[in-house]
């Protein structure tokens, strides 16, 4: 039988494409080689908010005295942490395939090979098909630093499943897979560095409401190294001695564990891309328009492996703007609003453009922000805590430009701000909506 | 002098309006009998949102095994939550003031009797104004049931403050404000009884999620009458006696203390709103037009006493809009995406229509309603829990009309909906806008 869709990758992309597609009626096979959920389902978004959410409930015993709850004594399980993250997981999986199932697609474990146009190979079949969607994601990038082969480094995937703690962890990259990994272990009492290459952690987010999340994490003894560079790494015995420079010149840490979170490249070898002569972004990402057509008609790419945003979520919409498309359906993919979430304590969350984006584009804006104590909700429910409200409006109409937030629950609220600045509202527009009292998202409102 | 603007009373309707004219450069008088922020922020919203904190608090620690973490013991200090509490209060009162002063408000105290159109009297004072916002608020209705009189019960206000845990608690009324209790209460160990009037507990709200509400705090130990008229109160000794019948017949609960939370009405007498002649409803409310103006021009009402919703929020937007038509600008209230929240674990919240609306009004509508469980992070951090969220959509079109959701955090998500409803998006339009991954709010799209 000849498919309508093929789907290479059975992550966020891959299992919204499937099932947007089999929905609509049309028949999908999808090709997985590990496990359906991907990266984010498995090793990624959902494990680590499972293992900070333990964290943070150990936190809040630890420090139940701020709300005149008493708790004399708090322990964890690290093995059973892990097991519940694992039970999780397997249960959000579980619901993907439920999902895929239920929409017809066929689900076809193993390395997908493409052939042609037209033509993929598995194992020793061979599936033909009309339109393709890639979703091959992305994968660790492991930086060349002398040394690297000849140590034990954890990636992100060690990191989610060691049921013994470190003593102390070296964190190189503060971005945010580095900053949600050094929010867990500082929780659990590992001594954490994070060392970061550029001048500031969390690339891309806002750049002074990271230093004020860095200013607090340092608080709680985390160290960091910004601007600095790993020169080599060496095993000594169980340990790692990392070597570094930066403007003060060199220096070592040892450390019982290394992480390195220095970044993510998308998958583009290994699945017979070649064969399709498509183009790419400098060998480093697959091109695609706004309806995520690559050069190659009928031929689509969603995900981590367009090199966009290397999110989840971003991922998502762009499987249904490329199945829209198939569909003959209007539709385009707009990255005006799309939200960076942290998944620290306190939560960091930033949609829309940023100060540094502006400038950068010499954009003329303004700025208004307010204390997250602003909020009545907010005061009730963090005691000693504070945190930022920063929305960024254009010079001219005040439109809503971008939004970041520090401070609970960021994560749940952003989208708030995302949908004023996708629908180009005023802040005299989105003022007129009710927010309910007493909640933290009313501080969008209260800034404005 | 002459002010532009004369408020009576300064809860969240008051003072928003007092803010909002005061930085607009109009002077503003502002009379408050008690404290600023009205019963909202002294009695109300803010520490009722406190209290529950504290109490949510001592279930996590209670209930940290979920997590893997051990709490072997875990115990609370009433009166420490209770100073806490007024310590909160107090900030945020002064944050009020502080935003007043700010914006050149001139702040009365006291009981403001107004003599005629341009006349209030305040003490021995007369001030002298060309605007007028009518913001007295509601109180606490207390139901004319035998016995009352005689009968040493509580309202909110004593429930707020009380340092002694009664054994056993009757709460009359299962709106918002006895769950709120009944959840607080429940959570300290207290036996709650609630009894309700009407066939389902929270009127008003979504009936099936507040039925599952219901179930669950019938596990943890709520007893729930509902359809059941209470007939007597009678005192014996430190015991309350409440009689009911119901359709079952009579019966009689004895308990530590009785919560009369039957409702609230709007404050329309007392303070000379005779002397304006302006029009009301049936005597219970102030009527007022989509601009807040009375029938007396130049003379608004905003908040409780107009009847509409007895919410702060709404207060707070009622505020805005008079004060706008007041400067001249183009603006008019609209009810058609007011969120209610009750603050109940887990938290529940709903805005729009609801099914029961949107029956009474024959309009034809579908649901889509997807278990909570559908998002990655509620199985994350609400181990054994669940939840739904429901969006009601148009038969024509799919405009979005109402959503409610039972589950953590219901409140501050809400609003996503309430823009969706007040920007009158479809289901698909919405569905275009970006959500993070993995959050709760995440739902929504799940669902559409």
């Amino acid at each position: 039988m000849k498919y309508d869709v093929a789907i290479i990758g059975g992550g966020p992309a891959g299992y919204t494409a499937a099932e947007t597609a089999g929905k609509a009626g049309l028949s999908v096979v999808l090709f997985e080689k590990q496990n359906l959920g991907g990266v984010c389902l498995n090793e990624g978004c959902i494990p680590t908010k499972t293992l900070l959410y333990s964290a943070k409930t150990y936190d809040s015993a630890k420090h139940a005295s701020k709300y005149a709850v008493t708790v004399p004594e708090v322990s964890f399980d690290l093995a059973k942490i892990i097991a519940r993250k694992n039970k999780v997981v397997r249960k959000l999986v579980l619901g993907v395939k439920a999902k895929l199932t239920e929409n017809n697609v066929t689900i076809v474990q193993g390395d997908a090979w493409i052939e042609g146009r037209h033509t993929i190979r598995c194992g020793k079949e061979t599936y033909t098909f009309e339109r393709l969607i890639l979703c091959t994601g992305s994968e660790t990038f492991i930086p060349l630093v002398k040394g690297v082969d000849t140590t034990l480094y954890w990636t992100h995937r060690e990191a989610l499943d060691s049921k013994v703690l470190p003593v102390s962890l070296v964190i190189v990259g503060g971005g945010v897979i580095g900053m949600e990994f050094a929010s867990f272990f500082n929780s659990l009492g590992v001594e954490v560095t994070v060392i970061e290459m550029l001048d500031e952690i969390l690339p891309g987010m806002d750049k002074e409401l990271s230093g004020l999340l860095r200013d607090e994490y340092a608080k709680r003894g985390v160290k960091f190294l910004l601007s600095t560079r790993v020169t080599s790494l060496t095993q000594e015995g169980e340990q790692v001695v990392v070597s570094y420079g930066n403007v003060d010149g060199q220096g070592t840490i040892t450390a019982g564990k290394l992480l390195l979170s220095a970044g993510r490249r998308a998958v583009i070898h290994g699945f017979g891309l070649e064969n399709l002569g498509l183009r790419t972004v400098d060998d480093k990402a697959v091109f695609v328009n706004d309806t995520m057509e690559t050069s190659v008609p009928g031929v689509y790419a969603c995900g981590d492996m367009t090199g966009f945003s290397m999110l989840a979520h971003t991922a998502v919409r762009e499987a249904e703007v490329a199945v829209h498309h198939i569909l003959g359906k209007s539709d385009a993919m707009s990255y005006r609003a799309i939200p960076g979430v942290v998944y620290t304590q306190p939560e960091f969350a930033g949609v829309g453009q940023t100060e540094e984006t502006l400038q950068s584009h010499g954009i003329a804006y303004d700025v208004v922000k307010l204390p997250m104590a602003f909020s009545g909700r907010f005061v009730a429910e963090n005691e000693g805590a504070n945190g930022v409200c920063k929305i960024l409006l254009s010079k001219d109409g005040r439109n809503v430009l971008g939004a970041h937030v520090l401070g609970n629950p960021a994560s749940e609220i952003i989208t708030l701000a995302g949908m004023a600045i996708e629908w180009k509202l005023t802040a005299e527009e989105w003022k007129k909506i009710v927010f309910p009292h007493p909640t933290v998202s009313e501080i969008f409102r209260e800034a404005l």
